[in-house]
């Protein structure tokens, strides 16, 4: 359990609260590069870090990030038109571009001059892989890009999706990191989901359902290590890693493509997650690619125009009590993506932690609730950049592998947790 | 008219408050019997007092009402899987028996030793005629099972349908007790209902449309006397009793069944209303019982796979204008149920009982409230047990008689206003 | 920008609030006439400056505005029955009539003299042309009825529309005296809308985006006049009234009926907006009326059935980007009417106007405020009628005219901008 003030420390990151100053530091998921498709396209409205923002791409292809009401009389930026390098709000026709800086006051004879006086808050944005990213710091602490692996290999081995969430960032956060739920809340999904099915490991994630949890520590990241027991004499072991703030990857099983996400806080109450899916060394087959435009493995099956789950709170997430009872699904609720935020969701807006009771296999998520504390506490120590801010500490990958009972995950594994561009992962 | 802290005292049910003290005294209805009908049914979600609780019934037909959310990390108990003789949480197995206590905690290696040390809140579920019942209140004061006679005869006898209500309890109670209202907004309902037309009762009801009420006090209970014009020298007398906290029995028309409702606080802005109808000596007929289900009577007709009614505030109850016009309803909505809901949720979630005008036909609300009161009041003292909480208080019945118009109607009727099974109800 | 503090001044309506206060002294549409057709018709439930209130037609024809519920226990009086010269409370038959003075107490033996001292708040409804005009104020301070020339002209030559805005009332009334605004979002409307095209009017419009703003004072109004140039050695003038407190005529255009809005504040987050359109000197065609019935012009399109605009908030306002992208309109939204609404609903329910920039050509917006803000500031000095409610300060017109660069608008235009019967309207 957490004691009150510490989860009012940890949830929001609106501007000015502690983990707000935080997540201020990083770059950030904004967009999927999709929702901007060409030049001069629609602008888009969304909300990150509980600040209303208008994102669009000028006539030359410039991303822009800017506050989303005009500087004149207050109006959406939404209903503005994007062209000739510049978008244009519609009701008096003032002009502005990807840098907030307003171009043109049509309708104030002095306008040329006044014009140059007018700048709306903005934020760089970036085309990283599949996804524009965006930071919302200072700029003279703006660090390098992304350099996570999934966002730099080739395009055709990588696929991004997104879905709204309606929760607190932390506990949809604290499902990614947290392996143990897999062998209950997943167990149809390990047998019948064509992205997971058919691999040895599925074998041992049902076959021991008491992980023992085991977090190692680096710069930007933890790793946590479920240990199953496997053949004798050895253990299979699963380890996640999660890098600062809230990007954690799913350990692999056998050739799939190795999946995992962004939680991205849009406000208080609503996240997104970024959902990917990537090989290291070969092209995502057709077959895998519509498998995951389907909602498989852990991406979701989206209304159509959205980016809203089709099982979603306002229906009951669909829930199936007969495919339940059958043991097809161990919630009701169909695909593993809606599996965990049908039931983070439920938790309320923000869970009451103090009223949990964690055990030992919740030591992943104890140790990554102490690591953003004391990232939130040491910010006010200039000299100190937050873990996982580096883009070195980006290289990172899961892995899933089987080792002798006496032997360290940490240290068996560095190597495999290390992204190595031209290397499959290490998977069973 | 109250005064504002009265009405602050009255309707508010939430733990802690003094209504919710006294709430927690008796055993109310929590859920239909028909909403668990087998062993291992799925759990149903419920919200009673202001409490979010989960119902279950297990393979060995035993019923549990439980808090909701799991004690581990605070999920939905909804999406779990009854089976095994338990609840087990969705998201990583715990598993739960009816009482709340833990049972296994398969992710912890030490589970055996730490099941044990965890326990949900429970509250007793228990089947009595149609109704399952809880009791939310200190264990050592818990009483005897509710012995109401809708609830003690054969089921061949009895018919129980809810309904949701979005008004405090109380405005719904009230309009229970208001015999005088009957005589124009449900002047259309005597004519054509068929659960109430045909009778000479009704003729009495509709020829005086200034009923004289006199409220008679009865050790858990009050007996609401509403006076018309009869024959030469004679009264009819309409008897409504109130056993506290909110149980009501609409006085009898003919050799119709009798009819009442238990209205139970959801929180302080809904309440769940519980209709019954029976007949002391005979079974229902199948027409009877198929009037019921189609919303005759003061039973309503409500949204497939809900107990919503049709009639409800988002479609303005279906307004019937043409209907209204041609005199079929008084005020447009179709059935006596959301003729009566209607009025009350205009009054607003609670009503503001500092505005109103109380008549001399408001008797028995006024009294109603004081007994209320009162017994609120007297809670602090521990060696008084509130009104209503006696089953033997609960062998109550309505009444319609005529009588000469010298005669005390409390004095004539005793016998009448006390249900004696096998024996007929009077009625006129 | 406004200082917060002048912001919450002049934005809130409800009872004992300043700006409350100052609409509480003039007349105010209630109604559209059609709401009520015929003697006895169903009444219709509305609220205005944040009261709620039930509007019906007697027997007698006679117009009542009455508080919304009933005295007796609170219900609202929508369900009531209108016959018999009143309206019946469909709980418990109260009656009332049109000045809210109870009838009738039937439950209560004793009715006759206690309905005497039953009454509810009521206000005058009055028939002025096609509208159903209130005066909520004290009693003594009721003004003469509205002359406004829309509503005093032949039914043949008037039509009125009204339409549901989900912003404060000041923001759409900025809008309605905001003329700058035209050449960029109603850019399209212009050249292809039929109650607008085919002007001289136009060019002069679109032929200068730099409008330069006058404003000159009157009694009870300001005139707001654009000027732009024109042919050598001339400027066009388009010359926009404002009467207090919220009534707004726009400039006309060739021979085409004159347009202009009343905006009337529902409650602070909400307002109606009534829109007329007629012609001083003879009857609109029917392809005019049909126009406007099908929400051309400034009319919007509304659900059938309701006074909401199909063009709504909940569905994006049908945003049309391919229609945007063609040019055909400048902010994606189809119709004048909706084009501004939805921009200044997009400002939020109360835009925070210590964030605007205010420019020259918002000239008319800032004296406007100031004007209001004065009229506000006086009402404690009992002896200032503010300005518009004389009767004689609604005699007034937009105009649009062609001068010589030299001449003063509002000395060239005194006779243009006054309304005058029978003689047509200034007009290029």
């Amino acid at each position: 359990m957490l004691r009150t003030e510490v989860n009012e420390l940890l949830t929001p990151t609106g501007p000015g609260t502690p983990g707000g100053q935080l997540f201020r530091r990083y770059w950030l998921p904004a967009l999927l590069a999709e929702e901007l498709p060409g030049n001069d396209s629609p602008p888009v409205r969304l909300k990150i870090l509980s600040e209303r923002l208008i994102a669009f791409r000028d006539s030359d292809g410039r991303y822009g990030l800017i506050d989303e009401f005009c500087a004149h009389r207050g109006v959406s930026l939404w209903f503005g038109n994007v062209r000739e390098c510049g978008i244009r709000c519609a009701y008096h026709g003032w002009k502005y571009d990807v840098t907030g800086q307003c171009l043109e006051v049509p309708s104030a004879p002095e306008h040329n001059t006044f014009a140059g006086k007018v700048r709306l808050t903005s934020y760089p944005l970036v085309k990283v892989g599949d996804i524009l990213w965006t930071y919302m710091g200072e700029p003279e602490l703006r660090p390098g890009l992304p350099e996570f692996e999934f966002a730099q290999v080739a395009p055709e081995q990588t696929y991004t999706s997104k879905r709204w969430q309606e929760s607190n960032w932390l506990q949809a956060l604290e499902g990614g990191i947290d392996s143990s739920h897999v062998s209950w809340l997943h167990a149809g999904g390990l047998k019948s989901d064509p992205l997971f099915k058919g691999t040895k490991g599925n074998e041992y994630n049902v076959g021991d359902l008491k992980p023992f949890f085991e977090v190692a520590e680096a710069d930007g990241a933890l790793f946590v290590g479920a240990r199953r027991n496997a053949e004798e004499g050895r253990y299979n072991w699963r380890i996640t890693p999660w890098v600062m703030p809230s990007f954690t990857i799913v350990p692999p099983r056998g050739d799939h493509p190795v999946h995992g996400h962004f939680w991205v806080p849009i406000d208080d109450h609503n996240c997104w997650v970024y959902t990917f899916d990537y090989h290291p060394v070969r092209p995502l087959t057709p077959e895998e690619r519509q498998a995951m435009k389907d909602g498989h493995g852990v991406h979701s099956r989206n209304i159509p125009g959205t980016y809203r789950p089709m099982e979603n709170k306002d229906v009951d997430y669909l829930m199936d009590r007969e495919a339940q009872r059958r043991g097809e699904t161990f919630s009701g609720v169909r695909g593993i993506a809606q599996q965990d935020a049908s039931l983070q969701e439920s938790m309320g807006p923000i869970v009451d932690r103090t009223k949990e009771r964690v055990v030992a296999s919740d030591t992943g998520i104890i140790k990554a609730r102490r690591k953003l504390r004391a990232a939130i506490e040491a910010l006010p120590d200039e000299g100190v950049t937050p873990p996982g801010v580096d883009p070195a500490h980006h290289h990172v990958r899961s892995a899933a592998v089987v080792l002798p009972q006496e032997q360290s995950f940490i240290e068996a594994c560095r190597e495999d947790l290390t992204a190595r561009p031209g290397v499959a992962h290490t998977s069973v």
